[in-house]
């Protein structure tokens, strides 16, 4: 074997907390560890490293292939947005105003800038210039870029920072039927990112009036369950009814040839999808990534016995050309133990480990390791292709499987609010009915520091039950938990 | 033939002034009326409309398939740099300086934090805490991103916003050598890009000090000459050498155990190639897209005759599918002409025109129409794919060709001053020799506008000649010429 290397070793010494005992600092040491990402000198900004950004990129591929499907184009607009703009729509002046970073430079007329929150004002500004007939609609445009939220101030990875990236979608329709219609298929969309792509199991619902989105009419959202028992809210898609087309003068002549005011959506998805996979799916050892978005999505390591070594080498790289299609790393270096490597590519999460050792040559096989289960197996090199896709499949099932068996076991149904307040000090979710007033759910946030997630399709009618809090007649039946 | 529609017409007027007449009015109605991009309300700012990003679409994804190969890994760093990291490169912060946005919200300290005018400092500052060995280097690290500005006043849509897109490489070495090839390495990718890409031709070379980034040692170009007369300068690639890491504490333990200092280059291409893209290529008609770089290489139109609508428009689809790889605009609309149709994809510039009419039908065979050169060819189905394939690829070769042989009759070599100043005043580039003094080359430009572009790598050598504008010995020669 190698002789061991005391620097290397020294580079990487694995997570020294285990996830159910330290959650947070677990959390940090993987971002870190893992090389997902770095603070930044900037307080509550953070650096998104190449192993984190490719996580981003998985996202960004598999979600332009669906905007591809559904005819939305990508477009680019400004950073900066006239504070006048913000002004025009009363409500999401109000809720984005405590959030927003401004420019010092200011135009010639005086007027200050924000550093976009969000970017309808700017973006319908220029829907309202393009926008004129029928013919126009619907306009789907999305953008990819970075957003600016000041308020934070300890960054917590991925999670909550200064500046995030993010994918805004920004339609517009003739019709409210076809407007709805379509919040709903995006927010499916990023169902499907989270659990076809991630493995993240979520909950699709509608936000209360309390939580909604500063300017729509209603908001929709997937919302999962982190394993320290705090929701994060995963995408969401707002209904904007025509709020924003009043306020930025967009309309067209319909088809009669009428003057009509149309339909507007948005949704978004954001980098803080990276921080799910994490939390989701981490271990002791450090990151799983959910193997449909692992851009690597095999590590190959040889076994170097020195008397054999040009040979192991050489065969390492035969079975690295083998499996191509899988993006692997051949990990070839000969300063670094391979004991050193396992522990590496577990901490990084590779979803496979392939070993190439002597044996193995001689027998015409190699060894397959799952980074989620462990399980080693040894497999002859002619069904070695065929045994790595049914295998990243199955890991995907099982990751999948793994976090909603968890997540349905952290999800406790109350209908008075001691058990309520004790299933949140337990750090569950919490499925109950309420009555819908704002008030009611303020003073429920007040004392447990929960917020409401979502009133989910299935299972939100109230029957005849009442409010959890205020045994007022309950409005819907929904879900409340600490958030991230 | 369907009704004309009057709304539809004046939706798309076409160009109204010829591009040799009015080339700043010509481009302008180009870049809005092909919707490739629109102002914005705020001053120096534009909106990139969905026909314009996916132009840079087509430049990342080539060039994302280039870092794959060289082995550069994506990231991401923040928008805000803190005024003290400006400060540490002094050539760097008196370079930048003037063109900063500042942000108004100060951190706990009362430091004010820049939007980035490029990201040298904010990275740097994380290269110096992560590269600790030679094991860690080469480092390279690219980032896709928004840049700002400020100092643009009057915006120039692609070519000068205050606010634009980009891609930065910055990679760390081991040796002055290996720096220094590939810092010309990325420059050759440059070249890609505009020749193999996007038809531009460009000549490679070294910048002057006088032109040189902010920071470097020496500043490498790809240098283009628009049809106005005007250089654009197409991409740059600077060797920092160990200034930056000087500033920035960035060391690493060599092989031998010693602490040594490594060396860097940064290099960039921007959303200003897209502005290339409609000078260099485009006509009175309109845009032409390069055919390797269109989204939709072809646009197919019926031509429909009421009493056989139906028909035509089932067998046009079949057109549609035949052709998908080529990802065809099929346009069966029945509420605009086909001449509207016509005219309006000239206008946006997709490379070719599949025309499907009763007879083509009849004759088992489609109208093919060259948007380079209108050349109309009627072609069996059972050629289509082969013949689009070819023509594609014969109509990148002629605008290359178009362009280069424009650019190479632009181009006047001169002796005397008085010839210097009369080429450019004619519009044209100039070749000449030059002592190489800085003073002698701010007095040209103070004389006559021209900047120097770039000392060729071909061509370069001074031989005997004397400065064109102060008759010392010359030290190279060199490109003169007015520009973007």
């Amino acid at each position: 074997m190698a002789k061991k290397d005391q620097n290397a070793d020294q580079d990487t010494k694995g997570i020294t907390v285990k996830k159910t005992e330290d959650m947070p600092e677990w959390y940090t040491q993987v971002c870190l560890k893992a090389e997902l990402a770095d603070y930044s000198p900037i307080k509550g900004c953070m650096v998104i490293r190449p192993n984190g950004f490719a996580l981003w990129q998985a996202i960004v591929d598999q979600f332009n292939a669906y905007l591809k499907e559904d005819k939305v184009q990508n477009a680019y607009f400004p950073l900066f947005i006239p504070e006048s703009f913000f002004k025009r729509e009363a409500e999401h002046a109000e809720g984005f105003t405590p959030e927003v970073a401004w420019v010092q430079n200011k135009d010639d007329k005086g007027e200050r800038f924000a550093i976009r929150p969000t970017s309808e004002t700017i973006m319908y500004d220029s829907y309202g210039k393009w926008i004129r007939s029928w013919r126009d609609l619907p306009l789907r445009i999305n953008q990819w870029c970075n957003i600016v939220r000041w308020e934070v101030q300890d960054v917590k990875l991925f999670l909550r920072s200064r500046e995030f990236l993010w994918q805004e979608g920004h339609c517009v329709y003739e019709t409210d039927k076809e407007c709805h219609e379509e919040t709903l298929h995006y927010l499916e969309r990023y169902r499907q990112i989270s659990e076809d792509l991630l493995a993240i199991p979520v909950t699709l619902g509608l936000k209360t009036e309390r939580e909604k989105f500063a300017g729509a009419i209603r908001t929709y959202s997937i919302e999962s369950l982190m394993p320290d028992g705090k929701a994060l809210q995963m995408g969401t898609s707002h209904d904007l009814s025509q709020g924003f087309a009043k306020s930025f003068e967009i309309s067209f002549q319909d088809k009669e040839g009428k003057h009509a005011r149309p339909w507007q959506n948005s949704w978004g998805i954001s980098t803080r999808m990276i921080g799910a996979i994490v939390l989701t799916h981490g271990d002791d050892k450090g990151l799983i990534i959910p193997p449909r978005a692992a851009l690597n999505k095999v590590a190959i390591v040889p076994i170097i016995f020195e008397d054999k070594k040009d040979m192991i080498i050489k065969e390492t790289e035969k079975v690295g050309e083998l499996l191509s299609e899988f993006n692997p790393i051949v990990d070839t270096r000969g300063d670094y133990t391979s004991g050193w490597k396992f522990n590496e590519y577990e901490l990084k999460g590779i979803p496979l480990r392939v070993e190439v050792g002597p044996k193995d040559i001689e027998k015409k096989q190699a060894v397959v390791v799952r980074r989620d289960t462990g399980k080693k197996e040894f497999i002859p090199l002619d069904k070695l292709k065929q045994h790595i896709t049914d295998t990243l499949e199955a890991m995907h099932k099982n990751l999948y499987d793994t976090a909603k068996k968890r997540i349905d076991a952290d999800i406790v149904t109350v209908k008075d609010f001691k058990a309520f307040e004790k299933a949140i000090e337990d750090k569950k979710m919490v499925f109950t009915a309420h009555c819908g007033e704002d008030d009611c759910e303020l003073c429920i946030k007040e004392k447990t520091a929960a917020t409401s997630r979502c009133i989910p399709f299935k299972g939100g009618e109230p029957g005849s039950e009442t409010c959890v809090h205020c045994d007022k007649p309950a409005k819907y039946k929904l879900y409340f938990a600490r958030a991230y």
